[in-house]
Formats: structure tokens, C-alpha cells, sequence
């Protein structure tokens, strides 16, 4: 098989037997949103599932799972930086208006990468280059920067500006004290969410890999910032691939080998945890099926990071169309988001952290005086001492050391004589810390393609999808070896039997046994049971491995029991 | 209990233990926007669940589901009726701005239902009875309809409008030929989704009840409407209880109760399918814990029912706050969809019925003038062609009877004169039909409303939430029965080793055993396992059961079974 074609088989296959297709086709489509069709919503829901099994069920101690809503009020992006820093460069042909992603052009037609590149220096690049529109040749416009929120207003007020979130992270960070509370009060605490998530791409391409919107699977984990270390760093067998950022500088290419535990103690990854999460998505991939060598990490250089992260990793897989592409990001986002809307919403998201023994320490107080508040907020003026009151010494220090006469907080602007904080000394009992956040986050349409692009294989000019047997979307195909009423008749009793167990099974009676076993091969059916004429004397049947196509001859009341086996595990049909 | 309480109780309980509470709060919140905590999120997921084993895996041979985008291009929701009939009455006060639904005003302050009103009716109500702003006492303006799809651009031009879905039907219907093709062309075909949607109510109350934002759960049923009958009905035990729009207009409100077939044969039910899923639907909400007679289906009104729906009903569950509310609805949409998507697109919507043996037949026969095609479009023509050729000849004669001199059809404006349908003699061996529709739809947050609030019961003052076993987010409760080193250790292996079958567990060793308990059967934990100093001289622990308190002895390695077993069923724990 040509692997340059390898990728559009996988398309077309998918288009055909129902695991993806561009949405809307029926009205010429729209770039960037695809449909799952039958097989590919099944797949997809195994893959979220098994996702949700290695980052939430296995660390149920550690990890819960909340669902906050799509569409997010303008303050919580605001307060998060997407409003001003979720951008890229676009510009205009001045002739025939066409839009275009401005780095893309640049690098496509003069062959400059600009990633880092300030506006100004983009700008001077298509200038010197004469790069212009490649579709009419127009001259093009100013690169000027294009927001990626889709933008909706909420309510009858078109004041009310909201945003379909482009991460689900900010749903988290916002409900932290809650879920905080709901947990018993307890770091390290990871708070995951999958769900759709929304980014308006430009001029996406790529089919599925850049979706306009997508699932997203993410956990944002909570730790002590003044105690960071993860006892279960000890248990991460294997070697992490790693592509350093002092390596790519070098250019260097090849990934060192270094355990989770040796990738921190050596400080290449900056914080325990992430290690921790990124050994565990080093596995999940694994469990996909991709073989361990087509994955690794590659850290992002500065300028390649988002606004809130300290260091980042993308996780990389092999596609046979793209070469490497990101499967999943590793951000460790510090105290940036609970920080940001801190100090954007005037609550308090810090958590108490109780010494063993109480101590004698300098703390810094807040006064407040009451009278002024009074004066200038009158009847409100309750709400408003309890605002401040709800904020940190350390924030409101910050917050007075502006220029402003007034400082914000939430809806209140207060004069700054009102508010001072003060060091007294005193016996306390514990302290006030701001979480630190690693970030582990997954696109599961993305994960999805890279499945069926790997499992993809052909024998005889025929396709097998060599999905894992936990994946494959329909898991039994029940056949009669040729058109008789007594065999079908059985065929469909042993059918019923295994769609009650909860099974997802396809009955199929039409033409040859050969053609069956391609159909289903060609989707991944990993099992096949056929009744044929010694069924009906001594009540076996054959149960057929679609990689071996090894057959066993099994009885008929051990059908169910064999076909759960080799399911739930990896043996040899042979050794059931 | 006071059941005027419960409601609070339920909320109360909801925000503190991690089932729900409102989005964005640190921010104010946002009406109609709510988060799933912990506990709710995983309730949600145990619905969905089992939605999709009563709607999809039960019926895998007929029903599959699909994912399609939640934003949605204008031209698809401009088809389906949304962009002109989505809508809401809604005044604006002239003194101080603000908003409110013309309907819910004029019924709350002159007491006068306006549903089936026209703008102008409503309008009068307002003049003559006097209704004035509830909140400054300002005049109000003209009632005027407000769209409640939520409105954004796809990519950067902003002529690009779309919206997100207000139901997940439009992405079934545009994709139904493909589907169709990978379920190898047969009907009937459901369709199911679930997901994301999204309505602009104008102001939500009634908190989880009207969300701006919630989970869709929804089948499209396909049928034949030539052969509209269902085999399935013979199996539909017991009775549907059905308020008619007869009854209701009539002031009766007491339901009538009809098997399913009945209910067909006596054309309550116009079609059979319909009330095929409609005792699908009352027998999911069973398996939720909700009792028989908490549920009935109420007939819409011709003025209450959706532009699409020949008929309609609502499944109404009864809730402690509300009294009786919506929980599914069940509309007939015939071929309303299809045929409307078969008009804007230019697209064949049709599916190909093939006869028994072919017949001698009158068919209508579409003629083209291609001449005078190729004379108005030019290097078009080819695409116009073919676009005229894949609508159906019974579409094309409904368009040429308008008064226009052109049709549309897709993009193209085509001169009436270059078309025509003509009845020939054909010998045909089938013919081309557009499918009927049935279709169930559920919200899955207002269903963990109901359960919640179904299940809250309190004894001896304590609260027990009586969740169903199969539902309860937490499934398993772990205590050693006082604090001391060997029970804890004890009680930790047990938690690890119910963990790993994949189980939700909660292990507590803080405060007394009877805290633990309570602190369970809050949040509606069915089991728990006590480790006690029997345990150390026996192997056995006690198990004991949320509802009944009955407590049994096990083997520590009978365990995992017996929990297991007791989850899966409704045995008593004695029973085991």
C-alpha cells in the first residue's frame, strides 16, 4: 500500500461505511465541522470513555468530573486574556476581499516562518517580499489581528456579549471554590471536563485535525505550589520521549529518553505533576493502540506557548498524511487563571492551608475604613466591605501600588484611602495560598482520525481496520454460512443473546460468507460467530479472529462468555 | 416534609454537595446557565446512559446515532422554519429599557392566558388592561417577536451568519442520505442524538427547569408513510395515559389510559410509530424511579405545537416546586423536514422504494428545456441541470403552481417555461418517496432535576436521597468502623479492590459511623461496606443497604459480587 494514498482511503472509507463526513454537506458544507456518522459516534463515545477511565476513574481519589456550560459571559474570557490574546494575524486582499491566515501566506509563498513575529514585522515581510493574494493576485491589506472567539450576545441585550468557550478550562476555574468545597477541602484536586469547545479558525484545513468545533477532554489539576511533589511519580515505569526546547533550538530532532521521575529531578519538566499527567497520556495513547514510537513530547519554545504557560508540551503522534501532529497539550498554567479572576471578579478563590502547629508570624492585615465606605456607598456599603474583605492582603497590596485613585473590585470602584494593609504580628494557624495548575488537554475528533488512520491496514487488496478490540465500534458480527431458514433462524437467536448483553452486534445474511467477513473486516469487527449445517447436529459454532482469522469451533451455550473474553482482552482467539 | 419546602431543600442540598448550581456565579452568574458539580455530572452521564440503552442499544437494529455540530449555517436553519418561527413576544419598558416576555407579563399582571394570540391581540390585552413595567412602572412599547437562536459569524466575513442549534433534529435531517447509505439503505431508520443546544430565552426562570444551555437526547424515526405500520406495537404492555386535545378542550384533565395499540386503532395516536417511542419513553422514566402515576402525555393545541408537527405531545412528570412539567416531546413531523431541506438545498431527500415486481404505471416525467437552460446559465447549465434533475417531480409541479415567473431551486432562479412535468406510461419497478418522522426528545439537566427531587426523602430528620442502585453517581461507601490502623488498612484494600472493577467509591474514616452514614445517604450512595473487629478474626464485613438499613454479614472475598450483584438489581440486601 502507497501511504501518501493511505489517508484519503481512511476518508473515503469513512465518508462510505459512516464514521465521519463534512457537515452540511447538503448545502456545499462548511469548513471545519465535520458529522460522526453511526460507527464514528460509537467510536468516539469509546474513546471519551476510555479517556475518562485513565484520567478520571483510576484517580477517583484525585480527579472529579464537572460540565460547565459552552456559551461564557465577555467577564470570564476578559479576566482569562482569550479576549485580547486568543488571536491570529489575518489580512485582506484589497481586490477581491478574501480573508487569509496571514502566517500561513507568508510561509507558504515566501517561504518565511513567522511564528514570533510581531505584526509590524510580518507586515515588512510581505512588503519586501511582494507576497499578494494567491487566489486573484490582488495587493493585499495590513495585517491586523483576528479574535478566534465565536462571538454571541446572551439575552435581549446586545450589550450582553458572550463566547463560545475556546477551552473548557475557564468553567473549572470559575467553579473551583465550589468543587473545592464539594471535596472535602482537599489538594492536590483535578477537576476535569469533556465537552465541546469552539475556536473560529480562519481558513481551517486539515480536514479533521483542525475542527471549527471539537470535543475536548482536559483535566486542570490543583496542588500546593509550597509542597508540588506526586508520590506517584515512583510508579511510572517506561520512558518519556522528550524533545526539549534547548534541543529544538539546537536542532536536534531526536528525543532523549528520560523517566517521568529523571525528567523532573533533571528539571526538564518544571513541575512533578505534569510529569506525572504527561506519563499517564504517554499510556492512554498507548492503550489506542499507537505503538510507542510514534509518540512523543515536544516542549513549545516561547514564543510558541499560550499567554498563561510557565512551559508547555505537546504531545505528538504519526499520521501518514500530516507526518507529526498534536494529540494533546501539557500547560503548566501556574496561578495565572485563579489569579486573573481574582482580581477580575473580587472573590476570594485562595485556599486555607492549615499549619500542623499554629505559629507566631508577621501576617498582613487588611483595615478597612468603614466610615468612608459608608459615606460613598450608603446602603451598599455592607456589599462592599465584604468584597474587599474577600479579597487577599497580597491582592490588594498589588491592586493599591497602581497609579489609580480607585481600586476595582468586582463591580466596585473604591477609593484607595478607604482600603490599607497593614503587617501585625500574630498567632495563626495556617495560611492563604493560591493553587498552582498543571493541564493535561485532548481533542477526541483528532484522536478519533488518528485511530482509524493507524488501525487502517490492507491483506489481499482487501481492508482490515485493525482497531483495538475495546474500540471497535460494532464488537460481534453473527453470520449463517449460507441461505437456509434452520441456520438463520439460529443465527438470529444467537444475535438476540448477545445484543442483551449490551453488545453492539450486526446480524448479516447476504451474500457470500466472503463478502460478510469484508464488510465487516472493513469496519473492525473483531469477532465473528457463524452458524453452518454441523451446528445444527452437535450445537457448536465457529468464532472468527478478524486479525488471524484464526477459527475456533466453540458450544453454543459458551458463544457469550468467549466473545466477552477475547473482548475485554488481548488473547489469541486459539487461547480462549 | 413539607413539600412546599423540598424544592429549596433539593437546590440547597444540590450547590453544597456537587450535583449542580449556577454558571459563572463568582461573575453574578448568568440566568439560565447552570454547572454540573461532581456528583451531577456523572448523574447526568448514568441518564444519558440509559436514554441510549432504551432509545439506541435496545433497538441497534433499527436506530443509531449520530454527532453533528451545535453551530449551525443560516441556510440550514433558514429551511427548517427557526430563523421565522423560533420566536418569543417580547416589550420593552420605555422608561428604564429593560425586557420581559410579552406573554408571561400580561398573563401575570392581568391574569390573561395570550398563547395562540397574535401580536395585535396581545398588544390590546396590554393597552386595555393597563400592564405597565413590574419593575419602574413605565409604559411599555409594541410587543414584537424576538428570535431565540443564539446568533454568530463562522470564520471571518461577516455576512457568514450562523446559529447555534436550538435542536439537534437539522443536523439529522441534512445528514439523513448519508446515513441512509450506511445503514444500507432500508427504513424505518431512527436517528438519535445527544448534545449541546441552545435557546435565548429571554429571561430564564424556573433555574434547572429553563436552561439557555442544556443536553439534548432525541431520535428522528424514518418510516415509510405508505407502510407506517409498526410490528413492535403487540409488544407494548400496559397502559399510556393520554390527555387529548379533545379532553382538554373540554376542561377535562383527568387522562385517559390506552394500551399503545389501542391509542392507534382509535386514531388517538395518529400514527403508529409515534406511539410506539411514546411507550418507550413513559417506561425510560420508570427505569429513572419516577412513579407510573407521576407521568402523563398531554396533546398540544393546534396553536401550542411546533411549526412542523401535525401532531404533538408532551410527556408532563410531576416535580415538588412546579407541580406538572415537560420532560419529552413527541411530534409528528411527517415529511415536513426533509421535503423543506429537499427545496432550499435542490437536493434528492428522497429515498428509493423498490416494488415486489416492477408494474406498468402513470409516472410524472420532469422535461427540461436544456436549450433555454444553456441559453440563461451558460457554463451553469450542467450544474442547473442537474440540480432540477435530483428535485422530485411532485416538488417541482407544488413550485410551478406559485404565480412567480422563476423557481428556486438550491442557488439557481429558474424561468418557469424551461420546465415542465409531464404524466407518461412507464413499466416501473419502484418509486421515490420522501420518509415520514417521528420523533422523541428529552432535555437529560431537567431529567436530574426530576430524579433528584423524586428520590429526596428525609427520616428522622436526616436526608436520604433514594436514588434508583443504577443511577447513584457514588456507588459504593467504604468506612472501618472506628479509627485504629489494621481496620483503616483493611478498609483501604477493600476500596482499592472495588475501585478496580471499575466502580465509583468513597472511602471515610472521618467522624462517627453514624455521620458516615448520613453523609452517604445524602448524596444516595446505595451500599457500604464496614470493616469492623469481626473482620479481623472472620474475614467478614457488614453490608448495608441505603433504603432499608438492613445490614447482612459477607466473606471478604464475596464481596465485590454481592456489591455488584446488589447494584445491578433490586433484590433486598437480605436476598443476596
Amino acid at each position: 500500500m502507497d501511504v501518501a494514498d493511505k489517508y484519503d482511503k481512511v476518508v473515503e472509507l469513512a465518508k462510505r461505511r459512516g464514521f465521519f463526513w463534512p457537515s452540511y454537506e447538503v448545502y456545499g458544507g462548511v469548513a471545519g465541522l465535520y458529522d460522526l456518522g453511526p460507527l464514528g459516534a460509537v467510536l468516539k463515545n469509546r474513546i471519551v470513555d476510555k479517556w475518562r477511565e485513565w484520567f478520571v476513574g483510576k484517580h477517583q481519589d484525585i480527579v472529579v468530573e464537572i460540565e460547565t456550560p459552552v456559551i461564557t459571559p465577555y467577564k470570564v474570557l476578559e479576566a482569562s486574556g482569550h479576549v485580547r490574546h486568543f488571536t491570529d494575524p489575518i489580512v485582506e486582499c484589497m481586490k477581491c476581499g478574501r480573508k487569509f491566515r496571514a502566517d500561513q501566506l507568508v510561509e507558504e509563498h515566501a517561504g518565511i516562518k513567522v511564528e514570533g513575529m510581531s505584526i509590524d514585522e510580518i507586515n515588512k515581510v510581505i512588503g519586501e517580499k511582494g507576497v499578494r493574494c494567491p487566489t486573484c493576485g490582488g495587493g493585499l491589506s495590513d495585517v491586523r489581528l483576528f479574535n478566534l472567539l465565536f462571538t454571541t450576545t446572551i439575552g435581549p441585550y446586545s450589550q450582553d456579549v458572550g463566547y463560545l468557550r475556546p477551552e473548557s478550562a475557564q468553567g473549572i476555574f470559575t467553579a473551583f471554590k465550589r468543587v473545592y468545597e464539594a471535596f472535602r477541602e482537599r489538594l492536590p484536586l483535578g477537576i476535569a471536563q469533556i465537552g465541546k469547545v469552539a475556536r473560529n479558525e480562519i481558513s481551517p484545513r486539515q480536514g479533521m485535525v483542525r475542527l471549527r468545533e471539537f470535543t475536548i477532554m482536559e483535566v486542570e489539576f490543583f496542588f500546593d505550589p509550597e509542597n508540588p511533589s506526586c508520590d506517584l511519580l515512583d510508579r511510572c515505569d517506561g520512558k518519556l520521549r522528550l524533545l526539549t526546547s534547548d534541543l529544538r533550538v539546537k536542532g536536534v530532532d531526536k528525543p532523549v529518553e528520560l523517566s517521568a521521575k529523571e525528567a523532573v529531578e533533571s528539571e526538564v519538566i518544571k513541575t512533578p505533576w505534569m510529569a506525572y499527567w504527561m506519563w499517564v497520556a504517554k499510556n492512554f495513547i498507548k492503550s489506542l493502540g499507537i505503538p510507542e514510537d510514534h509518540t512523543y513530547f515536544e516542549e513549545k519554545l516561547p514564543h510558541e506557548k499560550a499567554h498563561y504557560s510557565a512551559q508547555t508540551f505537546d504531545q505528538l503522534v504519526r499520521i501518514s498524511r500530516w507526518g507529526w501532529i498534536e494529540v494533546s497539550g501539557h500547560a503548566y498554567r501556574t496561578d495565572y487563571d485563579l489569579s486573573m479572576h481574582m482580581k477580575h471578579s473580587g472573590q476570594d478563590f485562595r485556599v486555607f492551608k492549615k499549619y500542623d502547629q499554629p505559629t507566631i508570624a508577621r501576617v498582613e492585615k487588611v483595615l478597612i475604613n468603614k466610615a468612608l465606605i459608608g459615606k460613598v456607598f450608603k446602603e451598599r456599603s455592607t456589599d462592599v466591605i465584604n468584597a474587599v474583605s474577600s479579597v487577599g492582603a497580597d491582592v490588594l497590596k498589588t491592586l493599591l501600588k497602581t497609579d489609580d485613585e480607585y481600586i476595582r473590585i468586582g463591580e466596585y470602584l473604591i477609593p484607595k484611602n478607604a482600603v490599607t494593609v497593614q503587617e501585625v504580628i500574630e498567632k495563626v494557624s495556617g495560611k492563604h495560598i493560591v493553587p498552582h495548575v498543571v493541564e493535561p488537554s485532548f481533542g477526541a475528533e483528532r484522536l478519533l482520525l488518528i485511530v482509524l488512520d493507524n488501525s487502517y491496514s490492507e491483506e489481499d487488496g482487501r481492508v482490515v481496520m485493525k482497531l483495538p478490540r475495546d474500540l471497535a465500534p460494532i464488537q460481534v458480527a453473527v453470520y449463517p454460512l449460507v441461505s437456509d431458514d434452520v441456520l438463520e433462524q439460529k443465527a438470529k437467536q444467537i444475535y438476540e443473546e448477545l445484543k442483551s448483553c449490551g453488545l453492539y452486534v450486526v446480524y448479516d445474511d447476504s451474500g457470500s460468507i466472503g463478502r460478510r467477513y469484508a464488510r465487516a473486516d472493513e469496519v473492525g469487527v473483531p469477532i465473528a460467530v457463524t452458524v453452518d449445517h454441523q451446528t445444527l447436529d452437535d450445537s457448536t459454532v465457529t468464532l472468527r479472529d478478524r486479525d488471524s482469522k484464526a477459527q475456533i469451533r466453540v458450544r453454543e451455550e459458551e458463544i457469550v462468555q468467549k466473545v466477552l473474553m477475547f473482548l475485554r482482552s488481548s488473547v489469541a482467539i486459539t487461547q480462549l
